[in-house]
């Protein structure tokens, strides 16, 4: 796997299900905030540089529900980094079915970096663009 | 209000938030869907027409998070149809904050209306067209 | 309805259930929470008195599942203060159907009152005891 | 390990926390009805006896909250059969944080084994007795 990539797994339960015996919608936006925690995991010195006065907050989600997960299903979230804007990056996400490699769910969310003292997103620059452009992995075409 | 927009309200409380102190973004899909079932509630002959063998199925949500919601806000859930498609159904969703009107999240969720017999996409023609067009609300410019 | 009693309201919708068509046990946890702010809401004074550097901790639940709430039942949480102890203070919550008044859940959580600047458990004593004895309402035999 | 006990891990997320900074009451639910699931995958022949027309309903849970779960927390939940009733089941659990072993959760789920076709509380007994005896762990003095 790409090292760019972070993967990280859930197992389907009850709980996660909704009358439909279905996935419930809301439910998708948890794994892959779980991917995100887990793609920071993964990279420490960027975690590091995240913290502090600095918060990522989500703009934009646009996401695709292509596939309807059920109960026991082991799913993969596979969480990388797809786009850097002036003052914005974007992240590619995909939630797949482990064994048959169906696809459920992709997922573009949208994130600002908020300076928190000053209230004011950052620019994509300097040492934070040093930072995230070698993680920079485009989606497929 | 235009009769075709369904409004719903929601209390923000303690558990709707995660630590950065908002409301967590997996709980405005709760909260959208809350207005979705409220919307078929006010209309309950579109309600029996979508029940039987057919099956709502979102299958695209684009979310714009324009302001985060905090402990004690009161929103208000805006739902209402914006387009139709020859298999699918667009609806327009906004949340905003009682009191001072500051839009916190809009959405356009997708559905395709899946007969769940024949497991294929119905067509958005003859009685369901008549149905659903009236209550059609195309977003402001 | 006794002026010691908090009623709120809430709307099963799919998104509470789980693959076995019921509410979720999880979801009754949050319902309980939502008629416990309802509560508080209701009594500004109290609601103040307990804001500041005091936090209401639940130490323990006792919850009893009676029925299982299904798709578009309306069910009412009825919030009530049961016992005041040395250092605990125990509510009683009920949730049940509208209509046919059945009982679903009987829950008993017992709170402490944390100082938050010194990290320790109040005595339910003084000012505090008297704002809130009156509001006791000892469970029916 | 005593082979009576399943344990799973959890790893604390912002979306599993509210407004305190605390893991919200509700999701140590979740947490324990993972921990149930993965006690059934282990035992899939116990899983394959409580399938079919069998439901395991909860009907009592009594769970103590004893220390509040923060951000980054690795939790683990032990699961384990306590008790076997005439008509009931009751279950052992505890989530402790790894590393320095807090204890914080402790709860005991009581259920019942619903025949679902016939509507009533299965008795403890015969097959089914044989095959849970063997995994009764009462808790420690």
């Amino acid at each position: 796997m790409d090292t760019r990539i972070t993967r990280t797994t859930v197992n389907v339960r009850n709980y996660h299900l909704d009358a439909y015996a279905h996935v419930n919608n809301a439910r998708y936006m948890e794994f892959l905030e779980e991917g995100r925690w887990a793609y920071l995991a993964e990279r420490p010195e960027l975690a590091r540089k995240l913290a502090g006065d600095i918060a990522l907050v989500m703009v934009n989600l646009n996401i695709s529900f292509l596939h309807g997960a059920v109960l026991h299903d082991k799913l993969e979230v596979m969480t990388s980094l797809a786009r850097l804007g002036d003052r914005s990056v974007v992240m590619s996400q995909t939630i797949n079915r482990i064994g048959d490699d169906r696809r459920v769910v992709e997922a573009t969310p949208t994130f600002v970096l908020l300076d928190t003292r000053q209230k004011k997103a950052l620019g994509i620059q300097g040492d934070l663009e040093a930072a995230l452009r070698p993680l920079l992995l485009p989606p497929a075409a």
